[in-house]
């Protein structure tokens, strides 16, 4: 059973989670296929007088290509037991196999937005896009820039207004 | 007695006084000023593979000049019984006054920052200023361009990476 939970109470949990293994972010095409991605930065806080749920997302990931067509996502955090799948999400591209299915994950509707929640998960953030800006190369520290932009690659930034979170009425017992 | 605290710990703690009450940052001046303002805005995260504090400022404010000399910046969770002070740090500009003195606060060395920190404060995060980019007023939504940015004086973003978290040890009796 899964309830509406406050954000002070799960973000720093959630944050925990995304340093220590990752979080698992899911766009939808416009067709309706699901995909999911694993992620290992991102933000929460307030912005405009609401929550947000920042993320970064490469133009050469396939999400990015998802994100730009349905303009929300969710963010969910894994179970105890899903650190393979996590792995998983975080190594191989949806362009080219159906990550639900390799990793027996369930994708159920959100609550307000078209991407769909992960069934597994036990906290869930449901996502509009509202603002987003490119990173600039030419801002970033060189050796920020060397490690993690040796080719430009830079992140897209996603203001994502966060509509919704809840969480399994047991999640405490189940972080991994 | 402050001593080091997970990041993951306080910083539910940390977003709930910012929507309820704000956050003090503080930064200094190149002759050694300090000034304080208050923060209702503001994300906690991950990103390049380290902890960041980022806030948001506009041009117009003296806290702007100030962290365009010292390129870092502390941020301070008021205990309980700030909740006036928080309310005029603000409210009024330290271009004109001495928010320190007229709020009975007490700017104390930080440990790695040239900013110091709030004494009577629970909560400290000791940040360096990594990044930095303007929200860009083309791409805001127009309701939140309408009520945020009616003169266009858009907020700077600033990426400051979380250098050092420490509390009160009796942090939790003190949340306001």
């Amino acid at each position: 059973m899964k309830s509406v939970i406050s954000l002070e109470e799960v973000s720093g949990v959630t944050l925990d989670v995304m340093r220590r293994i990752g979080l698992l972010l899911v766009s939808v095409s416009k067709e309706g296929k699901p995909n999911v991605m694993t992620i290992g930065w991102g933000f929460i806080g307030m912005l405009w007088g609401e929550p947000y749920f920042v993320i970064a997302v490469r133009p050469s990931r396939y999400t990015y290509t998802l994100l730009e067509e349905s303009l929300d996502f969710t963010v969910n955090v894994p179970a105890k037991g899903l650190e393979k799948a996590a792995e998983y999400c975080g190594t191989f591209s949806g362009r080219d196999l159906d990550k639900f299915k390799a990793c027996n994950l369930t994708a159920t509707n959100a609550k307000v937005v078209k991407s769909p929640i992960i069934k597994e998960c036990i906290i869930h953030y449901e996502c509009i896009i509202k603002y987003h800006y490119d990173l600039n190369p030419k801002f970033i520290p060189s050796d920020v820039k060397s490690l993690w932009y040796p080719q430009d690659d830079c992140h897209r930034m996603y203001f994502g207004r966060i509509t919704a979170v809840y969480a399994d009425d047991d999640y405490k017992m189940k972080i991994p």
